[in-house]
């Protein structure tokens, strides 16, 4: 498979999308960004790295990382976490208070902001410093000892997260949040703000399609089954209220993040990630699901 | 890979669960089938199969004939269906009106009862004898002519079946269906009282792993991408509000039953169907589901 | 207290804001009103009656009607109609399925229409001839034989009546009627169908300011207490999800109707009845509630 | 009327209800009061003053303090009031966050907590030390200057709070609070912990009775019209869920607090207070809601 005339084909064929959509705005620091970048990367499992575009500029991962922190609670709890969490799709906003007061304080998914904020918490739990060691991590993921928080971000999402502190404080109210609500949100903008590229993105989540190991490494990270598991919560509950669509468009487990990017895997080959700011009506890139979307109508790769 | 030796590891392996759960007693015909019933069969593409217990024995598939009227209204109205139906999870019970009522009319998926109801519609729009129509497209795929409705199940269902009927009357004052309640209905109860056996189910949805056609007559019923779409929106929306615990623990796409069928397909490889009338709290069969994560546990295939 | 001058004035003072507001349409029989009726009506228990406008004119009662039928059923039921039907403020559309669903098929309350179905499946429960028997009911209550249903209004709310059909179907299936569907709609409709002029429900309602008794007859309808507490149930729930707000501007227990009648009562001197097609857009009379208001700030009356 | 003579009977009649109920427990400094306690006061606007039982015995008011701060916050914003704030009843919990969300952080009601924060926040715009400002306003009323804070109580809600922050949070998300979350909920705790008797409040609340004016000085607080309104607000309103239950046994406007005091108004004539701390089901006192149904009763007053 030529996976470098695939993409390069692929940004050919969005130009016209490019330009459509919103840039997320809730945030000042976020709402700067040009909408017209767009970029793309393509990792096999075995190292052969393929890219197109605005691929090796650093971005605003946003709920991204919601697959580090998610990957971390796991080695950390184990099938324990799922006391604290759903793995039902949402029917609602990502940061809905609706379902959790239904609920009484469980997240339906770990990728909502709620259910992200529980695994903050754990990791609050068990880490004496969890922003160091969630760098650390991805870090490592990545061979790359470069990438950082964007702390003018982080600072941002803490000024105008109400929303975010109201979801905590909720969860707070049913038990269900065991640090301080200050320290949780601090981990949880932090994590939110770390800048990547789509070269790192994609070279990161290989994991995912190598069964949970590293294939840089061949360290183990989770077992084969908790990592099928990673990939059917991706599929069901990754991309907000569109999982439906974005299963129907692209038929491949992702993640996305208001910042612009989505990644996604396709087991056992490879992961992929795209970076394009501009929103559709359901909070992913627009011309990142369009790039998914064609990158498995042209592979004819996807895992249905 | 010797699929008699695992699906006879199966049979034995969910004994210790056999009597847990409840047989559904929502209409009085299906509330006297004995819960100790279990059957399953899996068809491979090329036609080699395998079965264990009760599988030749004809149950109610129920919401399982979902599958053939969403084949036949994707092939009577193509894309266009989705103008009527979402594509999206439903986060609430199969039957509920909540969210019809929030958005106006449009079912969230075409699995949940009013979705079903619009496929219903369709057909009922384009063909002269709806009934005989479905029951002839059953047969075909199956290669199988004694195929039958049981009527005593769909005149419990239409006596029993006031829920329905607010659907319909609901998302007629919608405008969102255009035919009469009434003949609606009739086709809907018909369709889903099917009796078919684990082996009927699995040969006859081979054709969801065989991007849409038929291996028997090598008959295209819908494109690659229709069909892919078709498992994408199983495994979203399959199995009422369990779509995430089912594709986190089974991990392929699959359609259940109140009737305690779920079928389940491995696209490229084979479609498996499995019967055990006791349905767990979320109305999916419990041993079906139990035998599912089995079969994916030794086989190690899944679509993750 | 000059009331003559008082009705004068309003109809002078809502002058500017006749031609606001938008008659309804759901209905075709409905739809084809002038805008720019008015009239009003208000009569003493002792029986003195003032009215100005067009308030002779009959109109399409609607919602009004249901509170003769709510009369008529705790004659025939008293306290153990409260099984079927709670006495809370919707805070939803008077025709949501919503509230229905998460409370089992109980009506919040019995003036929306969910509850009013239920109090026509009472009186079919209980008397041979539905229809015969309220019009009996109403036209002695008025005084005035000619009273009638408006057969067209009738026929053209059942044939447009899917949401009302998707209500009793739905409370069926919750085993809350007991009656048939066609037979408890075709009782509602009639009822919502009632031609009465603003003087013909003036006279009607005094029971409901004397204390239970018909002031023409000395009959009792109903016990002191069991009328303050229908007063009760039209200040909360009486003017669909606007309540709050009537009681706030208007101050008196009132129930409307989408034809654009209301009518209020000042326990102990007088019922009132005001009618203009257009409503606001929480579906009572714009005008009419407007000159409810006026009519409690220049009488310096309200319950408050 | 003897008022004294009904007060004792009630005191007699309500024995085999007490014990009845739960005394509230959300905060450990509620939960330690004897559930046995009964006490009653009822004062005329002209000054005539009864009471019964533990009328004396100050308790923890809690929500009935809303009728304080919307009294202010009516003087201090008018009207323009209600662009922050609904007037509509809730038809959910007190506490509910469902409502704000679908209704983008506007509360219902200024007596639910979202909306009683608003009201907080409104008088933290205007006044310097927004505490002081409460406390010497409710000693003015009440003639009593040694009315006081029971800090131990503030503090114990300010530290199980959480779903109070997590409202106020949410509010500011939307814009609707405009002080920091903390000094609003400072304030709004300190003022649900005033400690006052029945007579205190019976006393107080006599400008609710006597058209906005303090019958001890004259003084007018609110127009006729804004005191009216309040009436109204409190009769829809006033008792969390329960208000069509509230006004269909007792039939006055009525305010409510979880310390298990109710106040009443029977305008023109009086103000009530009575305190019994085991709640029913919707957080209403239990005893205390019978009593006013006897008084209502026996006097053969209420304002329907």
């Amino acid at each position: 498979m030529d996976y470098q005339k695939i993409l390069s084909e692929i940004e050919r064929d969005v130009q016209p999308s490019i330009g459509q959509g919103r840039v997320a705005d809730y945030i000042p620091a976020l709402s700067q960004i040009s909408p017209n970048m767009f970029g793309m990367a393509l990792q096999e499992v075995d190292g052969a790295a393929f890219h197109t575009g605005h691929s090796a500029v650093p971005f605003s991962i946003q709920s991204v990382s919601k697959l580090f922190t998610l990957t971390m609670a796991v080695q950390l709890e184990g099938e324990a976490l799922w006391k604290r969490l759903g793995r039902e799709p949402s029917g609602s906003a990502f940061n809905s208070l609706v379902q959790l007061e239904y609920e009484n304080g469980i997240p339906r998914n770990p990728f909502i902001n709620a259910g992200a904020l529980v695994l903050a918490d754990v990791i609050v739990s068990h880490v004496s410093n969890p922003k160091a060691a969630i760098l650390e991590f991805v870090r490592n993921l990545c061979g790359n000892p470069d990438i950082e928080y964007d702390q003018a971000v982080a600072q941002s999402e803490r000024e105008w997260g109400d929303r975010n502190a109201a979801l905590a404080h909720f969860m707070k109210s049913f038990g269900n949040l065991k640090n301080s609500v200050d320290e949780v949100l601090d981990t949880y903008v932090h994590h939110c703000a770390l800048k990547m590229s789509c070269i790192d993105l994609a070279h990161a989540f290989r994991y995912l399609a190598h069964g949970g190991c590293n294939p840089d490494t061949g360290e183990r990270l989770m077992s084969t089954s908790q990592t099928k598991r990673i990939n059917a919560l991706m599929l069901t509950c990754g991309v907000y209220d569109a999982a439906g669509d974005f299963a129907y468009r692209v038929g491949l487990p992702g993640k996305s993040g208001v910042g612009g990017g989505i990644v996604a895997v396709m087991p056992g080959k490879w992961s992929t990630a795209v970076w394009s700011p501009a929103l559709n009506g359901k909070g992913n890139s627009l011309v990142g699901t369009l790039a998914l979307e064609l990158l498995t109508t042209k592979s004819e790769l996807s895992i249905f």
